[in-house]
């Protein structure tokens, strides 16, 4: 699937910041995770105002890893 | 399974800086994603030496998104 060239190149604004993620996911795909980010840190900004912004994009990390985490147990258990 | 009561905390060290975490999610999952943030961040940071702390936790945030995705979207596809 990765031929190591041909990456895609996909600018998305998180948090009022631009990040320029290059690599083997589609646009559409990357804009759709940075939307998800975006959302989350705000919606923990909205409940814990005081918190920093490396703070909330950590929070967002690790709610995003817990439902990953869940997600890929839960598909382990199926494979039993 | 979420009775609204009886939350657990968990405090976990991400980047040098402690979190506490507050919900449902067993104390060994939260850790385990927490360790890997962590290590996201750290092999991002080894990579890209001039990225703030908030820009290594976006950028970890949007590499776990980009996989919780594909892997959701792969259960999708083999539910049809």
């Amino acid at each position: 699937m990765d031929q190591g060239s041909d990456k895609i190149k996909t600018v998305v604004t998180i948090y009022n910041q631009q990040y320029t993620v290059v690599g083997n996911e589609r646009s559409e795909h990357v804009q759709e995770a940075a939307t998800f980010i975006n959302d989350k840190m705000k919606e923990l900004k909205r409940s814990n105002p005081s918190l920093t912004g490396t703070q909330l994009a950590v929070l967002a990390a690790l709610n995003i890893s817990n439902d990953y985490i869940a997600l890929k147990r839960a598909n382990e258990k199926d494979e039993d």
